[in-house]
């Protein structure tokens, strides 16, 4: 038995994220067709995260294990010819039945995407949220870096969705990035592990310090408290840009 | 009488391009009614260009003449209200009487949008076109630079379709650019006027150059024979990115 690591690209408006579930379009459901189909047997995958419904990914990894002769670097080429358009392997890699495509992750970075602007931008408008000025980005910079560090993070996750078992709300935030381009502003966030809706809820407090609608994002954290947050962005802007292990 | 200047973003997708036609779906169509609708009187708009099936405008110019009493920067918000979400105006001001959003323009840039991958990328099909490595990025911008200037573009133009009053097959290029990044290749073309689909033909022999297909840019040019030249890309990629006035 070998096991394979896949990376994936998937543009998520069609599916109810990746997790198979009764009557819901999931990725992984297309996966584990395209593996069966290529194995000729039922063939589980695990992969990196769950993501929320409508959710895209510009590279998500799971693995699976398989008894073939199969080159790793092919197992891309051959998923692809039965996955479907908007579900397609990148590339892919045998890696020690030890490695676990969840566990062995270090870390993750979402981005979300907007755009600045009194308009809706018609050429942005399906995978970016729009932003009304005036936006005070400098603001939201310098308020973002208390986010950097270990921090309990239950001001920012939705509640009464209590995943799997880590209890704790305390994760670590290594890294908050704004890169800014004619009007489109994407802000990244890279950390260990993510509460349900986290990146959602804190890309949409940080808009709502830039508009001036929220201040004193320290006291946000502190509080511990969802309803001192902004509110939950659409899913339409996050994007699982990279996975680190 | 006033004119005024409007600053439109559109996406082409459903839309046979901006100029009105029998029994086909077109930006200008979409524009003429809602001024016809703020104003209440048949209002014709002036486009900066035709723009083919299928194209998109991150910034297309149109003017129009009204007897209206509205600040020339809030026609943009009054529009937007009557048009579809995937034509939107973005700014508005007002223009001298001998202002022609067509006649007036000195440049247009035009950008076609690839991607570099031996795999479909869900992420960027909807509006890229792949290329398959090896791609010869370098050897591209090198034989480009044979593009600069004026020449006649008799090469790279689809045939038996001739416009307006221009007979001519020359144009002038001032500027051809590459931005690479994460895989995504974007070619810029800026030039005082183009033939019909010559951006998609110029950008389709670029392509087969870089991959080896085609050779001798120059020689392509100097044939002024459409055989020569590499095939005429699709639409989704092409996207009218800005108007010099």
């Amino acid at each position: 038995m070998r096991r394979f690591l896949v990376q994936l690209e998937f543009q998520g408006k069609r599916y109810s994220g990746w997790q198979k579930q009764a009557n819901a379009n999931t990725v992984q459901e297309e996966v584990e067709r395209a593996l069966s189909k290529l194995f000729g047997v039922d063939t589980p995958s695990f992969g990196c995260s769950r993501t929320d419904a409508g959710v895209s990914a510009e590279r998500y990894f799971f693995h699976f294990d398989a008894d073939t002769k199969l080159p790793a670097d092919r197992i891309a080429y051959k998923l692809n010819r039965f996955l479907p358009k908007d579900v397609q392997a990148q590339s892919s890699r045998e890696v020690p039945l030890s490695f676990d495509a969840r566990k062995s992750v270090k870390e993750k970075t979402y981005t979300y995407s907007f755009y600045i602007s009194d308009h809706i931008r018609p050429l942005l408008s399906s995978d970016h949220v729009q932003i009304e000025p005036p936006f005070d980005l400098e603001k939201v910079k310098s308020e973002a870096t208390c986010l950097i560090g270990t921090h309990d993070f239950a001001s920012f996750r939705t509640i009464g969705y209590e995943n799997n078992e880590k209890k704790t709300t305390v994760r670590t935030i290594s890294h908050v990035g704004f890169t800014e381009n004619e009007g489109e502003l994407i802000i990244s966030v890279t950390g260990d592990g993510f509460l349900y809706n986290m990146v959602r809820i804190v890309c949409g407090t940080l808009v709502e310090i830039g508009t001036g609608k929220l201040t004193d994002l320290k006291g946000i954290l502190d509080a511990k408290d969802r309803s001192r947050a902004g509110k939950t962005l659409p899913p339409k802007g996050l994007k699982l840009k990279d996975v680190q292990y």
